[in-house]
């Protein structure tokens, strides 16, 4: 096992109603003028930014507001929330809604405080303040609630790019299922999709030893598997968003992934194919995942292995390990078919004749990156060919 | 699934040498004049307690140092450190130790700011200040480097009593498994159930569909089960002792038993045992334990048959569910047994002939009390008697 540092301070307030503690919390936290942050209108609909507006007004708490927020999250609106909380000098920013909107609220929380553009906290700087943030989720997937990650598109010229920082872990993260129950079966299926990524890009590693993390993340994906079909079936089951919803908080504070070396290729590959076409993550990541798996399973075909009997279920082949490994992938690619996830580029509306420009995008030149299998130009070019053409059905 | 709360904001800090930063981590917790909380003379012995000084003054913090905490630690001293943080005009509780040392600091540490009487916090008065707490921690078993909870013995009478709330859970836990190396066998044996006993505190629910917790809670037992045999054969064996420290934090957090009804009658029953025999708290969890599971497994045998499934590995009778739950007890036992632990009455030291007594200590009356299933004073008592003379082995 590496040595590591692990450091979850967020507060989870997680059931039914507990939106309407969003001002208790935003008091607790020390915030008196916050930015409301959101994305469509489906948050005004539903009623929920009411209720969240009334519990801030009964806590005493001015507000001003941002909508607008897409998926894969734009600069071009983080700039204007900059402004904004300068001009209304904000406090506190509460995201309401999904990882999209989480991410906006932290790019927001770090420029404000920064005298130069906050995309250079996208470019590898660290930034040293933040403005507190919190959330209160409506979708379970990116895991944003309880992470310090962020990731912005950059409108001019799609670059999709990551930023990390302890600071802009939220504060608190209000987690009711009900609010999920109406979210149709395919952003489910994206978020679910996304859940189980996060735990299997730290799950394949080449650290040794590192039996409870290994468990800890087979535990995220065997609840995964057992609810995901029966949100998918029954949209409304309390029970199983439930579930889901915590599953996606564990699989992203990193309490799964501590003391070992992790990979996160396939996030990267994905980023592109999501910056190019504006495809939902999770849809990327069914695609480009199994691609992944395909291409460096041989690395160390019984981890594969370990995964296939432990998480899927496989019997064991012990003459031939390499076959348990590809029957693994096999049923994770039908799993994300049962669940209505797209299995290939053409499924995507991704384009093999993009191969090229999307290697390009990715950026890695010469270079090598990862960190269960270090690829190069040439293997992320083959990882998207197989994403077109995958044999393990 | 229940509404629940988590936070765990403790920052952990995990790895080979990671003692030496015990004065960076208090300078950033805000400490300036440290008590340094500790056992026998081991820590002094083994030279920790010196690098820890060291790595203090390095970081220009003082320190005075209070010693002698026995295992189930005694009100008397806590007394003695209140006055003296007072004296001494301390900012900083340091326990470097096991769980006696930290459940000792952290009594302290709502014992300095308080007009009264510390015990209030162990009779169920809830604190409104403490000093802050951080660990150096030297044993996997308690999970207080991790919790907000503190047993402490009052050496008068014997009673043994637990205080909890979030502000004495730690700032920080500094986490060497090299530390944990030197323990002999049966300590690291009683720590190993201790872990495991919190899990099954929890695992053993009447909450229904709480599946990413049921999968989290077999994690850490799957873990135990592997890791435990490797340290009792090989005592210097990092990468195993490694997986059990993180295990026995995770174990206590309470991320395994959120939004579930949980049980802790085993702890309650077991700490008569050690307030009267002076046993240690894992051993007396490894006679109590399996007896209590004997008492009450036909409240809900498809729950046990889980357990013995998924966790011990045994095959399901789907006929006979019952001799599935029967087959894990016994399982446990032998689990037990094999790395050294009793597991009746006499092993222990115990006498049958206490049973009354035992049970009038537990102070029931005619109520009832757990959360599986609601116990009453005949049936406590029937526990010990169990224990005396179990059957499944």
């Amino acid at each position: 096992m590496q040595n590591f540092q692990f450091h979850s301070p967020t507060e989870f307030v997680f059931g039914k109603g507990t939106e309407n503690e969003a001002g208790f919390y935003v008091k607790k936290h020390g915030g008196s003028k916050v930015l409301l942050h959101y994305g469509g209108g489906s948050a005004v609909r539903s009623g929920l930014l009411s209720r969240v507006k009334a519990s801030l007004e009964n806590a005493g708490i001015a507000c001003i507001e941002l909508g607008g927020v897409q998926p894969n999250p734009r600069d071009t609106l983080v700039y204007k929330g900059i402004t904004l909380c300068r001009e209304e000098q904000v406090d506190f920013i509460l995201a309401v809604g999904g990882g999209s909107v989480i991410d906006s609220a932290k790019a927001i929380a770090m420029g404000v405080p920064y005298d130069g553009d906050f995309w250079d906290f996208y470019s590898g700087k660290s930034p040293e303040a933040a403005l507190p943030v919190a959330t209160v989720l409506t979708i379970a997937a990116a895991g944003s609630e309880g992470s310090g990650d962020s990731v912005i598109t950059k409108e001019d010229g799609g670059l999709k790019r990551g930023a990390g920082s302890d600071l802009i872990r939220p504060k608190f993260s209000i987690m009711n299922p009900e609010l999920t129950c109406t979210l149709p079966p395919y952003q489910t299926a994206c978020g679910a999709t996304d859940i189980m990524a996060h735990v299997f890009e730290r799950y394949f590693t080449n650290t040794t030893e590192v039996e409870i993390t290994d468990r800890l993340c087979e535990a995220v994906l065997l609840t995964m598997i057992k609810e995901t079909p029966r949100v998918i079936a029954d949209p409304a089951n309390y029970e199983a968003r439930a579930n889901i919803m915590w599953a996606g908080t564990v699989a992203h504070t990193n309490i799964v992934g501590v003391g070992r070396e992790q990979d996160w290729n396939s996030h990267g590959i994905e980023h592109e194919l999501s910056a190019l076409y504006d495809c939902a993550h999770g849809a990327g990541l069914a695609v480009i995942m199994p691609a992944w798996m395909e291409f460096v399973y041989k690395h160390n075909p019984l981890r594969f292995a370990q995964a296939a009997v432990r998480v899927w279920g496989c019997q064991m082949d012990f003459e031939q390990p390499e076959n348990t490994a590809r029957e693994g992938i096999a049923r994770f690619r039908r799993f994300l078919r049962s669940i209505g996830m797209p299995l290939t580029f053409d499924e995507l509306g991704a384009k093999v004749e993009d191969i090229p420009a999307l290697v390009e995008k990715f950026g890695i030149g010469d270079g090598r990156t990862g960190g269960f299998v270090k690829l190069s130009a040439e293997d992320i070019a083959a990882i998207y060919r197989i994403a077109a053409a995958p044999t393990l059905l």
